[in-house]
């Protein structure tokens, strides 16, 4: 491990692709940074989850209010082996960048896009992190649906992403003031004004394979933003 | 993907290290097996976890019996992404090779080793599984913890297994008559004659790049017994 190798935080919204972060993607992100020497740390918003799904049969088994519906922190740390800090905790100038993995968490509890679309709120502590990111000229990463997220609060300064070739999410993207670029599973499009590096993962990828080449070549489109 | 490719079960016991399956041993298992141009099929067994942790603060939110604790098949389709299968359904003549990440989920759902120890009972369908493999002669993996539940089943027939190198556990394993051998984080123990192929995973390992290598290893031991 070099000293002064890059260090990124990964941003949590769960534990599982249908109420929270999209495993695959969360797991192959901390290899990925791993295998390029550099380190992470987890981070997840204290808050609760929009709904909780069974993952076997697909229903909601538990809403916002509900007392058995669960907390995204709680949930992430799962992901994190416990080892992921309250987002409120997060200082842009500690990392050299910032990675958002996928999951309809990050549409449902990092901003509620999946229910508003082009019209959604963002999680103040999101908003906080990656406004604090973006003055401070670190590298922000999003794969997956979360690059909504990112078009939704950095959609003013016309930033670039992709989530593939989605139409319907495409155009909520453009509403949002972003660009939008299509992309194939493991391409990255890369915004380099505004150090914005995207890539599609599960709304295309169909192997956990392929998550694995998505994040490994997000990540080194990154690390080639930090002259790395 | 070659048709005549090695065939996988890959067995969860839910989804979080303290009381499910251990997500990185899980997904770098699937991993390893596409990266090997295999397939695989995430089976669990449709029973209640022994108790619910909180990851982030680390203390048990619910046990047994509780309205609230949670389903291991439920939990488990976390990271199968809904594609997982009741253990019951598992035949072993459907597959070449089978595999239990770890995780406490595997000492406290598959087994309770964790409370019994060497006297642990084992779930029933989970026995079934792993006799039925051993009968028909297909490859047996276990990484981490799991290996004390190959050891309780098949310590009759003097298996060798790895746990890596703790004592007390290693002490558990002869007693339900199997071998123990020391190993490091990333290496194998193979048992050709009764192919049993076992790693220590995250009973050593201290890094997500640990695990990517150990799984790898473990998956092409268990390869080369399938004489691929």
């Amino acid at each position: 491990m070099n000293n002064n190798a890059p260090r990124f935080a990964v941003v949590l919204s769960g534990c599982g692709v249908f109420d929270g972060s999209e495993i695959h993607e969360a797991v192959c992100t901390m290899l990925a940074i791993e295998q390029s020497g550099c380190t992470y740390q987890c981070f997840a918003p204290n808050t609760w989850q929009a709904r909780t799904i069974d993952h076997f049969t697909g229903h909601a088994v538990a809403i916002a209010g509900d007392e058995d519906n669960r907390n995204v922190l709680a949930e992430s740390a799962r992901i994190a082996r416990g080892n992921v800090k309250d987002l409120s905790e997060f200082k842009a100038k500690d990392f050299e960048g910032i990675v958002f993995p996928g999951g309809f968490g990050a549409a449902l509890n990092l901003s509620d896009f999946a229910v508003k679309g082009a019209d959604c709120d963002i999680n103040v502590e999101v908003r906080r992190a990656v406004e604090e990111s973006y003055r401070e000229g670190i590298v922000i990463g999003a794969m997956c649906i979360a690059p909504t997220v990112i078009a939704r609060i950095l959609g003013k300064e016309h930033v670039k992403v992709t989530i593939g070739n989605d139409k319907n999410v495409a155009s909520g993207i453009e509403k949002m003031g972003a660009k939008h670029q299509s992309c194939n599973a493991t391409d990255v499009c890369v915004d380099s004004e505004h150090k914005v590096v995207t890539t599609p993962c599960y709304m295309l990828a169909t192997s956990i394979k392929e998550i694995y080449d998505g994040t490994r070549n997000l990540i080194d489109e990154m690390l080639e933003l930090m002259d790395y």
